[in-house]
Formats: C-alpha cells, structure tokens, sequence
C-alpha cells in the first residue's frame, strides 16, 4: 500500500535555501589572523552561492555531475563552495592539503576534476604540480596570493572575487536525484591506491540531521562551533552541513590552527563548541598552561579521529569547565558512527566509564561485530570482533573513476554489502563500542583475537619501557603469536635477558595466560610511518627477514 | 554521477531495532492509576512486539499492506502496535476514542480495517459499532474488560496477553521500500466526509528525526517525555517514534487525562517533558494552585493544536520554571511545521516576541504564503497569505480508500503538490510564523485579506463585549466585506445603536480604516461547533437567510 506523502528529494539546495532564508542571520565568522575577522551571514552566503553557480556554469561551463576540487582551509569561501556546487548538481571534491604530492597528482586524475578552487596561502604547494593535473582546466585562486608561482601553469586562473563579482544573486538549483553524487573525499589508505568515496545528497542530508540530534551533537542557533577538524576531511565531520539546518553559528579557524591563535580566536569569538582531534586539544591545553586566556565560552568540544585520553578529557572538564564528547565514525561513515554520551540517571563519577569508550551507535547505524572465524560475536563488552556498519550515510563501495563501475574489495566490504571498518573491538549490552585494536595488527591466536594494543599499552605502563610494539608473527601450532618488541629506557634492561623475564612476569598479572608473548625482542626506536604511528609492517619484515634478535622465552 | 553509498530504507523496523537493543534498559511506565505503574523496557517492548508481530501474522492472518487499527489510550500496548503493525509490512491506523460513532463506523470501512486492538476502558464505545464494522474480522482486547459488552459481536474476540503468550520473542522484520505506507490517520475535517492522511516509513523516520534535533524538541536519553497528546492524534505528535531513536523515556498516562492524576504522575514519575494541547496545561495550572504538586522535574512543556495564551506561558515559567514551546503542525504534516525558539542572543524578555508566534521552519519543510489574488507573498511580517508547504514528511494527498486512487481536491493540494494549509497568516523575514486565521473565515475584500481573528480579538478587548464574531458576507463593489456579530455583556449597549458607534470607533484606533466592518448585528451567543468553536457557517447562513438584524453604519 502506497502513503499519501509528497515525494520531496533530500538534497543540498534544500539545506542552502533554509539557512540562508530562515537563518539569514545567522554568521559565519572567517579568522584572519590580524584585524577584525572576516563575517558574512547566511543570507550573504546564499547569494554568493548562487554567484559562484553561475560563474561555475555559465562561466566556466561546469555540467551537472562534473567534479570541482577544493584545495582550501575552513573559511567562509569554502562553505560557498560546500553548497554551491552540489546544489548545482555538480560534484565537490575535496583535496586533503596535506596529502603527498604523488597522491594528490593521482587523485586529482582519478576524479577527473575539472576545477579546483585553491587559497592562495596553499598555491605555492599545488602549484608545481598542475602541469601534471591534466583533467584541470580551471583554476580559481581564493584570496590574497602570490600568482607568480603560476608561471607556465596550463589552467586558465582566475580570481575568485572577480569571478563572482555582477553574477545573480538567485539560482534556480535544479531538481536532483537524492542518490546522486554530492561530495566526494580520498581515504589516505597506509596501503595501495588512495580510494574515493561518493557521498550522495541523500547520505548528507540525513548526516545532517544526525549531527543536529541530541544524540549527536545537537546545538541550537543560541550556539557558535568552531570547527578545527579540516573541511578537506570528512566534510569536517558534517558540521557546514549541519549548521544550515538550524542557524548556528560558525567560527572558521582558517589556516590559524596553532594553539595560540586558536586560543586567541575562542576568547575573542567565544564560540559555544569546537571539534577537533586530540592533538590539537593538548596543544590548546599546553597554550593555556603557559598562556591563561578566557575559554568559558565553550561548552562542549567533540573529539574524534583518535581515542582521546582520559586524563586530558579530565583536565579540560576539572580545569576549564569543557566537556569533552568522544565519537567515532571514519571516511566511509560520513562519519558520525558513534558517539559517547552515557546513559541516564548516573552520577558524573558514574558517567566515565561509558564517556571513555567510542560511544552508542547512532539510530541510523546498525553495527555486528565479526569473529576470527566469521562468526557474529555477542555484544557483552568481552569477545572481540571486528567492527561492521550499516546505514544510510555508510558507504558500499568505493569510486572507480571515470566511467568505471563501483568497487568493493573484499577487505572492506562483506559479501552483503556491509561496511568492514578495519576497527577491532568489544560491544557492551547496551551498545557502547570500544575500539581495541586495527583488524590488521591483530594477533589471530588459535581462533581467538589478541589485541596488540592492549599488550602494548600494559608493557608501556613499566618502568623500564620506553616504547613497545606488539605484532603478529606466524605460528605452526596457534596460526599466529604475538611478538614483543621492547625499546627500553637507558640502563633498564638487565644484560641477560632479565628484562624480558620481567617484562613477561609484569604481563602476567594483567593479561590472560594464553595472550603472553614467548617472543621477545628490543630495538633502539620502534619504526613509524609518516603521521606518527607504529609501522607495524615494517617490524613484520624486519622479523621474517631474521633482522631482529628474538630471544624466546 | 551514482554517490557509491549503501542504499538502506529508512524504515521503523530498524527504529524499534535501535530502541530495543542499544536502548534497551531505557523505561517505558504506564499510569494505572492506583498501585505501581506498569514498566517495561525498551527491551522488552521490543520482544512483544515480535510477539505480537507472530500473533498477528501467524494467528490472525493480517498480511503486508493489511490495515490494522487501534482504539487505545497512551500506553506501553499502543507502543508496541506503533512499532509492531508497520515493521511487519501491515498499516497501523490509530482510530480518534472522541470520534462520533457514524465517523468511526465510516473511517473504518473506508480504511477497511481487519483488525482492530482495544483497550477494556474504551470496549463499551467501540462494542455497539462493531456489527455494522463488516471489514474487521478480529478483536483483541487490551487490559482489564467487561467483554459482556460484546454480546453478539460479529468479530473473533482474543484477549492481548493471551494472544501473544509463547510466542517467539524475535522476529524476521522484512525489508519493506521506504514509501511503503506505515500508519495511517483520518482527520476530522468540518466539512465532508473525514480524509486519510497515509504515513511512509520515510515520512515517519525522517520526521523522528527531525523531533529529536535541537531545533524541535531535542530530548536526550537523560530525559522522561509524558506524552499526554492522544496516540490516536497525528501519531502523538512524532514522540512515541522519536523516544526510540533516542533513549528517551516515556511516561504514558493511559486514560488518567485528568489535571488531578497528570499533577500525581509528574510529581511521582518526574518526568523532564510534557507534550499536550493548551486546555490540558490550563487545567494543570488550576490544579496546581487549588492542590500545590512538586512539579519541578519538568524543563520543557511542547504546546500544540491551538496558540497558548501568552499568560498562560508566562505562568508556567515564572511560577513552575517550565519552559512552555509553541509548536504548529496539522495531521498531514506528521505534524512539525514549526517551532517556536526565539532566534540566539536575545535576553529572556526580548525572546518572547518570537516565543508567541507559531515558530520557525524544520529544515526539510519548505513554506510559501499565497495571497487573496493566488499571488506569492513576501516574508515581511506584515503581508497575509494561506500558508502552503512541502516537505517529505507532508501529505501530498488522501487516502482514496482500497484499490482507489489517492485523493487531491484542488483546495487542499495545490497545482504543484503543495499542501494547502488552510491557514492564513504572516511570516517575518527570518522565518517566524504567525498564523491569523483560518482560509474559510478571512474576509477578502477588494484584492487584500482582512483577518476575521485580528477583529474578533480587538472587539473582545472591549469592556462592553462578551463575546464577537466576524464573518465574510457579499459585498457588490468590494467581493466580501466584514460582518460583526457581537454578543453585548449584560446592559452594555445602548438601545440605539449606539454601542456599535462606539466598537467601530473603537476598532478604529486599532485596525487599518479600510477593514473597519460596516455591517453589524447584536446576538445572544455566538452559535459553536461541537469542540467549542465559533461556528461561523452558521453565522454566514443566518445572515443569507436575513435571519439577522444588520446595522449599516
């Protein structure tokens, strides 16, 4: 039986038209380092919007479903963009401004952008690599820049302000499909080709209202977020999108995302919310160490990208009156997963428990958590599997360029089309996940999982440890074991070996038996990749090759 | 260009999916009365509704797209219909307890209902109509009954808990299409037969969403929402399906509507929200100051169905610290149109300007106001029109009954498919409702509309009316002018006439001069509907008829 309904697309000219109407005074506030910030209002944005569609298109001759790339920070001009462009019909790709070069060429040709929209303060990196940038015909320079490092550039240039200046200020956005292409973002992938994820306007719009759910992050327009997470990045967690909903304010942090500028715009703006990864909130942390400023402005900052720790969620609640939220979501989820708020009726001191794990899945995203063998594991907050997700704004596949179909590896899609997310962990009863380990440094021990992040934590709590790395070696009799790779602090490893048979006995009293490591070696540093974290590959070679001198126990 | 995302229907199975498993300690209590309120978990609701799922399938024989009814209070029963009837494919079609009988006779046969689920207090209503209700094949009677009413019913009679005993407590909810019709609800239009507005699954998960985003209501899962709107009217405003997506929990008043018993259940439940139409808050009002009740766990009551005297909100915060919100909503807008909070940074009395209008826009309904002419109208606060709006959650026609086509009377649904409202009112220009009047009841007099409202309320702002109604009559040279009817307080009116002299002086201070009424006539009531309304049609028909005495001035 068919409803009465009308049948209305969720698209992305639906969010513009409501915020730059309903909210039409609602502000965008782009940090300029020196002076007065830059403010434009909604109602401003809606009609640069449809300056920048026009010049897309009638200018530029950008067609429905063509990609336009940005290459730019979080500032009001970007979020022209964010909206201008889907709404249009055409697809926004956003460049991550610190991807390598080889990456970024390769990209930009696998998404054949045909624009990319680039702020001058980041010309200087794109620029070399243009003449490489075949599919780019057009290049639109935002903001002051020094062009001269366009000589011999094969795009035709343009500047922004110019580009725009005399367009209508309406646009009749065009009906679009709501599974159409709106967005799409690279994952920087540690192994193989970067791979490219097509959001659709189905799959933003819905985010968008998961965003500004009580479950999520629910601000109202009493409330200004400060988004530090990139807009290069997960579409910076769909805030942009999120805020056209209901009028909130926003402050753009532009290229200022050193912790004292960042200090410096919260006293001076005093934003209600700010988003960022850890790292960034322990430098905010460091800086007003050294540096009181007034911050009282700010009552809830959402931490993702990284398990945040429970010391530095303390110190900002017990030190600045913040509350830090924990969630968790990736490239593939949009990425709003989960997020930790804890249940009802608890004392604060109650709360913890449940503030520090990911947090409860969002309505719209069904989770099952798949075993060594394949099998579906319970959620009772013990048996390890590796995370699945479902749902609307999950992706199904990756983009397969050009003319190419869809594609699903099997690594990262199960066979029913669920999401595989590469996250190993537990699921309590009453749906909160807490990640443990990445399926891919996960110790397969005689159909049981070991986490290795969990022995390495144990062993970097002893005293005479510096660092450790806990890897996955091949086994006859369990399949796999783990191997211990120690750096110790100087002078605390005995000459013979006693520092293992320590290390061993340590673990003993933490870990379960069966998980204790027989292998153990030390290294002077334990190798890293490019952003910071264990290069777990290279220790895996390191092993096989007979480079390390495993003493076993 | 295809977006690579999942394509996953939003539909309430995987609502009551979330609800039950990763909220499923969260409480559902039903008010008995006497004793201790029933509790359930969301939990256990969710394994009676696979219970009753089984029962209705495999006992009752109810198959995908079958309409199942209910005729039942607020209560955990009436939940786990909501959620049961439409995840198993079947419609659920919430039957108005206040209907007159040849309605309800009617209503039934048009939706062709197999089954309809009663609860014991309300058996004697229902029993009498049962033999002329030739679709339903099976009664299942809900809570403690006196089933001798049902002597003679042409129906198979089951008892709930009975029908649902030992039955599976999972169940295989099929993958339905997201337009799928879910539930369904007859309005009770004054005029011609009742019309059926038919709910999607998209409509309806969309629609929850949108309840639970910060603009809208908001609850978290540390909230208790006591629903006191009936289930049986427009879906109870959305909460029922929100709590689900959310957490929160739910205090059901099953038949105890009362001021006296509402005051014991907040006091003893504490619940943080209330949702309810003005009269029922009025009426808590008055008990609260006869019998005074700790009410404050209460932050927030949703005031719907008819505009809240603005006393009355100011009442409830500075004697009670409850927040009272307007919203605006009709059954074939599922129902949030709109909410009132008061635009960011106002101080608490600047805010109660945008506080008393009707509220602003959800994101995903679009509004556009037509004038007298058929003409768009601006967004200036001051220029009326009907209000029309479009959105995925608003109905863009009736039900036409089994194997009929949907229905579209041209003064309901416009060219293009949006709903016409029937409302007449203003928007200001950043997106705040106000509604004047309705459609059938504004005068339009030479191309503009004059508010019969506006009039009626200015009259009844004088000292020596009780009462005051004003009509649209035929007017030669302007179309339609205004006519006063006014019930004069006990010994208020000169003999002469003279009292109208003085009302349209009066007036004359107060409304544009070109809508002050000429015509006028004394009465001594104004005639009312059944709910208490003037009952203008009576009036426009005594006037035709001459059956008025008409003063021109």
């Amino acid at each position: 039986m068919l409803s009465t309904m009308q049948d209305v697309p969720l698209t992305l000219s639906r969010i513009l038209r409501h915020g730059s109407v309903v909210h039409g005074d609602s502000l965008v506030t782009t940090w300029t380092g020196e002076g007065e910030p830059h403010r434009r209002t909604y109602a401003e944005i809606g009609e640069r919007c449809a300056r920048l569609a026009h010049a897309l298109t009638d200018g530029l001759g950008v067609r429905r479903g063509d990609r336009v790339a940005t290459f730019m920070w979080n500032n009001a001009e970007h979020l022209e963009a964010y909206f201008a462009v889907p709404s249009m019909g055409a697809v926004l790709h956003t460049l991550n401004l610190r991807l390598p070069a080889e990456q970024l060429v390769w990209i930009v040709g696998h998404a054949a952008d045909r624009v990319i929209l680039v702020n001058g303060s980041v010309l200087p990196l794109l620029a070399p690599l243009l003449p490489r940038m075949g599919s780019v015909e057009h290049l639109v320079v935002v903001g002051p820049a020094d062009t001269s490092v366009l000589e011999g550039c094969p795009q035709t240039v343009h500047e922004y302000e110019a580009l725009l200046a005399g367009r209508p200020t309406g646009y009749d956005w065009p009906d679009v499909d709501e599974r159409d292409a709106a967005a799409m973002c690279y994952t920087s992938g540690t192994t193989g080709d970067p791979k490219g994820v097509v959001y659709s306007h189905r799959s933003i719009f819905l985010h968008s209202m998961q965003v500004n759910m009580s479950e999520s992050i629910g601000l109202t327009c009493q409330d200004t977020t400060l988004p530090v997470v990139p807009m290069f990045h997960v579409n910076a967690w769909g805030i942009p999108h999120a805020t056209f909903m209901t009028g909130i304010g926003m402050l753009m942090p532009d290229r200022f995302l050193q912790p004292e500028p960042l200090a410096e715009m919260i006293e001076s703006e005093r934003p209600t919310h700010a988003a960022a990864v850890p790292t960034i909130w322990q430098g905010l942390l460091n800086e007003l160490d050294a540096r009181p400023r007034d911050i009282s402005s700010l009552h809830t900052v959402t931490i993702g990208g990284a398990a945040c720790p429970p010391a530095m969620m303390r110190d900002f609640e017990e030190r600045h009156s913040v509350r830090v939220c924990h969630a968790w979501g990736m490239t593939e989820t949009s990425p709003l997963g989960t997020v930790a708020h804890p249940p009802g009726g608890l004392t604060p001191e109650e709360e913890w428990p449940y503030r520090v794990t990911q947090g409860r899945f969002a309505a719209s995203v069904e989770a099952r958590l798949r075993g060594p063998e394949g099998q579906f594991m319970p959620w009772d907050g013990k048996a390890a599997g590796e995370l699945e997700v479902r749902g609307p704004w999950i992706a199904g596949a990756y983009y397969g360029g050009a003319g190419g179909e869809p594609v699903r590896p099997d690594d990262k899609f199960s066979p029913d089309g669920w999401l595989r997310t590469g996250d190993v962990g537990v699921i309590s009863p009453n749906g909160y996940l807490t990640l443990t380990d990445r399926a891919k440094d996960v110790i397969k021990s005689g159909g049981e999982w070991i986490s290795s992040v969990d022995l390495e934590n144990q062993l970097m709590s002893h005293d005479a440890v510096e660092e450790a790395a806990v890897v996955a070696v091949p086994d006859e009799k369990w399949g796999e074991r783990p191997l211990a790779v120690v750096v110790f602090k100087d002078g605390a490893d005995g000459a013979d070996g006693a520092g293992y048979e320590e290390l061993r006995t340590y673990l003993g009293d933490r870990v379960a038996k069966w998980q204790l490591p027989e292998r153990w070696a030390r290294i002077e540093a334990v190798p890293k990749t490019s952003v910071g974290k264990f290069d777990k590959k290279v220790l895996r070679a390191q092993y096989a090759a007979g480079a390390l001198d495993v003493v076993t126990l």
